[in-house]
């Protein structure tokens, strides 16, 4: 092992694995993806220094409709500058370095990308409101979302930002999706948020109050659910009702979660007949105070950032992990009609009994709903 | 790999992987569960010709409430005659097999038993009626459920028949609860049917009327969520508000579905607090005559059911599976405080905003629906 950190999953089973065990754990593992496609841009990501991967979901060809073949990019990463660099230049460092890698996107054909949550060291857990207010800015009218590369590579691109709401004084926790025009189309905030140990964000925003908007793209119709949204089946659920094809889940998580991380995501896919992109942040961050956290001690970081961005398909089928530790690209090819054919396969919208669901949560939410025992 | 199949995805690990990767290999893909504890009965496992694995989920010491362990157990076996045999040959056949791995069971100090999905071949795929719904029987009355093994062993029995409900004239795939008094506590019926290729169940069976039950028994809260209902997130979590704090998923699997196998049971695990247990048949079943599928082809059988019984827990752990090709007995010692720990640590159902969700939902199920595109 080299290192500290097992680098990634798969490189170690590849070291180790003869074929065709290999095969076969792979199968388990990922499920059937087809081959990887051949990879773009391989030179200029290595001179910039982010991995890049690249794999393909096909679907049957069908006689009525013609393939809907789109390229979701994921971009997860470190931050630039340490955090006690001023505000200003964490932020101009790291729009240089997602525009590096965009670029790299653009090379490989993407058509959607999204970037992991927030533009700014996940500073949550500090409960210190200076100078991280600092980094929210306007959903419609800030800096990450005037960021020109939607419009100058034609691509959908999908921002996290921490938002400052002027009209109503608060900050919110917020993904701008801007179409390949240059428009923003719409903003999405986060539904849930977390109150465990160092991530109560609840000190600086609340639950969004957007609901599940899905935005129709030129490639597809798409929707964000953000970080621990993804612990809550009923939001994937409600985008997907909604009409989302692909669901994307920028985060931020670490540690104890991790073996949690390859499973709901892909879970989403399969029970929703969509496809999810799940995209995390890659480091350790070290914050100048000292702060506590939900286990009693005493912290200047809450732990590694284990990256391991992937994106699972209707058909239960997902990528392998970025890396657990470096930044980087994750290119997908998928034809979008998989989504019908797997539901038209599996049918769990039609067999989903929704309309008994519906009442019997109604009656369960009420405070003297009696269980069924 | 010995014979064309994989034993289990832990054993080809073990084999070739060094530490320290193999305990990290282990930690990504399992989490950090406590050691097996010291194996029970393995002679008699052994002698009886199936594979007996035991392993432990701990939860923290709390200062109001003792520990409440109790050890379940899951059996996953192959049918024993040829599906030709004459139906009563069979049924005594498949209660001997069980009756001795149940000994074993008892033996591991087993409070809670349960068994794969029906007590017959799965030969639902063939559309035949004779005489496969010969294997029905009562819930209160049949002769499966009387098996007299809880009383004498002082266990729950979690019994999945096929039910004649002679009342309304119909069959039902239902599984009875026993409790371990002897007694039947209850039943539980299917909730989702599958109508996918050759599991078009519905030719034999539709969907349960008992709603999301839940069996108040001597060690603990339990329910049963019946194969196909692992696909709907929305049903694990009906029976986990209405209190469950281990839900059983008895199945009957195969094939292009085993990638999402380890996904699903784990998955609501994590999303509702609770112990999921998913059990698997084992083995390849022939049917006399031949039977179309919806892959457009002709089969006496249809595939592998890759056995795989495992349990998780509410923090994300899972066991390793039992073996994919072999008769097994997967029994876990559990501490149910675990749920609540990790309930008020990570606190899903608090921020579950499930009040919004009942209203979205009702709006989401009628026919003129506008999704918030």
């Amino acid at each position: 092992m080299s290192g500290s950190e097992l680098e990634s999953l798969e490189k170690v089973l590849e070291s180790h694995l003869p074929e065709p065990e290999l095969r076969e754990v792979k199968r388990l593992l990922f499920g059937k993806r087809k081959l990887d496609f051949p990879a773009c841009a391989v030179d200029a990501a290595s001179e910039r220094d982010f991995e890049l991967k690249a794999y393909r979901f096909e679907a049957a060809q069908e006689q009525l409709r013609p393939p809907r073949r789109i390229r979701v990019g994921l971009i997860q990463h470190r931050i630039v500058l340490p955090t006690d660099a001023p505000v200003l230049d964490q932020v101009n460092a790291m729009h240089n370095r997602i525009g590096e890698m965009v670029e790299v996107a653009a090379m490989c054909g993407v058509n959607v990308v999204c970037f992991q949550e927030t533009w700014m060291p996940f500073a949550f857990c500090t409960r210190e409101k200076e100078p991280w207010t600092e980094f929210a800015e306007s959903a419609e009218e800030g800096n990450t979302t005037r960021f020109q590369l939607a419009k100058k590579y034609n691509m959908v691109v999908i921002s996290p930002i921490l938002e400052r709401d002027e009209l109503h004084n608060t900050l919110w926790n917020t993904a701008v999706v801007i179409s390949n025009s240059g428009n923003v189309l719409g903003k999405s905030r986060k539904n849930h948020i977390p109150r465990i140990g160092d991530f109560n964000e609840s000190t600086y925003y609340m639950e969004g109050d957007t609901g599940h908007k899905v935005f129709q793209t030129q490639f597809g119709k798409i929707a964000v659910n953000i970080c621990y949204g993804r612990h809550h089946p009923l939001n994937w659920f409600m985008y997907s009702l909604n009409g989302a094809e692909i669901i994307f889940n920028p985060s931020a998580t670490v540690g104890a979660l991790e073996p949690m991380w390859p499973i709901e995501a892909r879970n989403a896919a399969i029970a929703n007949h969509c496809f999810t992109c799940a995209i995390n942040r890659v480091g350790t961050e070290h914050f100048k105070s000292e702060f506590t956290s939900g286990d009693g001690q005493k912290h200047h970081d809450f732990g590694l950032f284990y990256g391991s961005s992937y994106v699972a398909a209707p058909d239960g089928n997902r990528t392998p992990g970025l890396s657990r530790t470096s930044d980087g690209l994750l290119v997908v090819e998928m034809d979008l009609n998989l989504n019908r054919q797997i539901s038209d396969k599996w049918s769990f919208k039609m067999t989903g009994r929704y309309a008994e669901y519906a009442e019997e949560l109604a009656k369960a939410i009420r405070h003297d709903f009696k269980p069924n025992i």
